[in-house]
């Protein structure tokens, strides 16, 4: 479908080799598009290069975006540039801000002004993360809702985003950001904390152990199944009325955490789930109930997610049973 | 009046020898307060030595506020913190972005990590800007109003401004931050251009030169006499639940820059204007016209202005009859 017109189009994906990044590197390169990652492999990150295994022909850089020198050639004649590069930890941005800003709005600074002398006319696409928002004032949050974020992650992930939506309005450059929920599915990494409650509860589930959740469960989540984001990210990159605007990628069904949990248990035949106490690091930062509002993005990228949460569960599910590293290796 | 509070009370001034800085060092040096500056002197930025001439019980250290070593021994101990160093050149922040959000976001997160270890009981109040709002969508902007920048700095801003929030409501530190809309007064670098249209205003005017307005010079602004930011810079250390807070200061007299160029040329009884289209460089990142609402800090911190703008052009022409330095020297 929209893959299919990246067929020859020479495409750059930052964070290439981490979990979003490296789904949209197989389907685009499944549509005979020409990719080059770029991904610093920061440890902490979730990135790995065996998520773009097998893919021989696929260019793979080793570099922050921020590496004047390396990046720089590798963006020059792109037709097509999916920034995904960044962090997500929000308790590591407590315990390092510096770092995610640097990581989440610096070296974004660094990669724009790059494109700009170098390749200003390649139409970007940048991901943005819901924790803009903060603690929503009302459910569900469209891209109207106030950016107030709780936690330096949602501090330089806006400055980023800004940023990106800047370089369009005044220099003219095709550019769009995705605000994306929490997302989900295969070449996650598993083994790390940090990187979201998703792949921590698949993780246990699989490995027949108890999922912890906080308080009573009952916080309100609109999970992606990856795919659908892969598809956001193409239809914007191919919809040049999205130019200088920001889309929320939400799921229709908002789910409690507790629903999660019961699924991958119900899915994988394993596990188990308490409640437990909110830690006081994560209760800090929590921003309580969160349900995107896309229809934004539904109108004018013609998008819409097409996995529910239980179909995405069974397909996570089957793709780590037929990947077994995800689960037995850091 | 608020000013008497601070006496004997160690205080600590970052950007003290700037514009709003030195005023409020020669202010609380006045009412008997322990001052330490912090000042980097980045040559572009309108800090001088010369600002603070004479006081010379005031320490001060040239350092930016990210020199864990100078800073972190200089703020321990200190009962107020007032945190008013960074860049304010709108088009600066465009040619050398990366250089902008060091100053005005990284830093402050390197500071406000250092003031977490070394003093979390100090008050803290942070001068952030109506640049974060971007474009306005309604007159007045109240404090609800959506922050979209339109130029890094506002962007930079806006992350420095949400870091100093987030360290109140997330560590309990009792931290402000005031949104202040163009400011004028004594001691302000006339010399150098991006530091606002008020000090070239002023320049122009008492030199007897043309004052060019870009357009039809019918843009509104509220335009605040230094006094009384350095009364509201006090009253929001003074106000405990003032603390985790954001507050504009505006000022009740919309006036258009036509008015303000009149209302100079009048005051020194020279110079003369033009209307000049507008510079692309300048047009890309126009505000169009701003007026802030400053309900909040009236009602909360009991602050409003008392100089309106034909009083302080007066006394700001008159201070810089008396110190000749500011126009002939850069």
């Amino acid at each position: 479908m929209t893959a299919g017109r990246f067929r020859g189009k020479r495409c750059v994906v930052t964070g290439g080799l981490g979990f979003i990044g490296s789904n949209l590197v197989h389907t685009l390169h499944r549509a005979g598009a020409d990719v080059t990652v770029i991904d610093a492999l920061v440890p902490t990150h979730g990135g790995d290069v065996r998520n773009v295994a097998g893919l021989d022909d696929v260019e793979v850089i080793v570099a922050g975006i921020d590496d004047v020198d390396r990046v720089g050639d590798a963006i020059v004649g792109a037709r097509y540039v999916f920034n995904l590069a960044g962090q997500v930890s929000h308790l590591a941005s407590m315990h390092d801000p510096v770092a995610d800003l640097d990581l989440n709005a610096r070296s974004h600074l660094v990669f724009l002004e790059l494109l700009r002398s170098r390749n200003p006319t390649a139409t970007v696409v940048h991901t943005s993360t819901r924790q803009v928002y903060g603690r929503p004032r009302y459910l569900p949050v469209d891209e109207e809702h106030p950016t107030q974020p709780v936690d330096v992650n949602g501090i330089a992930k806006l400055a980023g985003e800004q940023a990106h939506l800047l370089y369009a309005r005044v220099h003219g450059m095709p550019i769009t950001s995705l605000r994306l929920t929490n997302v989900y599915g295969p070449r996650q990494s598993l083994q790390r904390d940090g990187l979201g409650f998703l792949p921590v509860f698949v993780r246990r589930a699989m490995n027949g152990e108890q999922i912890d959740l906080f308080g009573d469960g009952q916080q309100l989540r609109d999970c992606l199944y990856v795919d659908d984001v892969i598809e956001g990210l193409l239809l914007a990159a191919t919809t040049p009325t999205a130019a200088g605007e920001v889309f929320n990628l939400g799921h229709p069904e908002a789910v409690t955490l507790l629903d999660v949990a019961t699924t991958l248990i119900k899915v994988t035949g394993q596990g188990s789930l308490r409640l437990v106490p909110w830690p006081e690091d994560h209760e800090r930062i929590d921003i309580g109930s969160f349900h995107g509002d896309f229809a934004k993005a539904r109108h004018k990228l013609g998008w819409h997610p097409t996995v529910d949460l239980a179909a995405g569960a069974r397909r996570t599910v089957a793709f780590y049973r037929e990947h077994e590293w995800y689960l037995s290796s850091t």
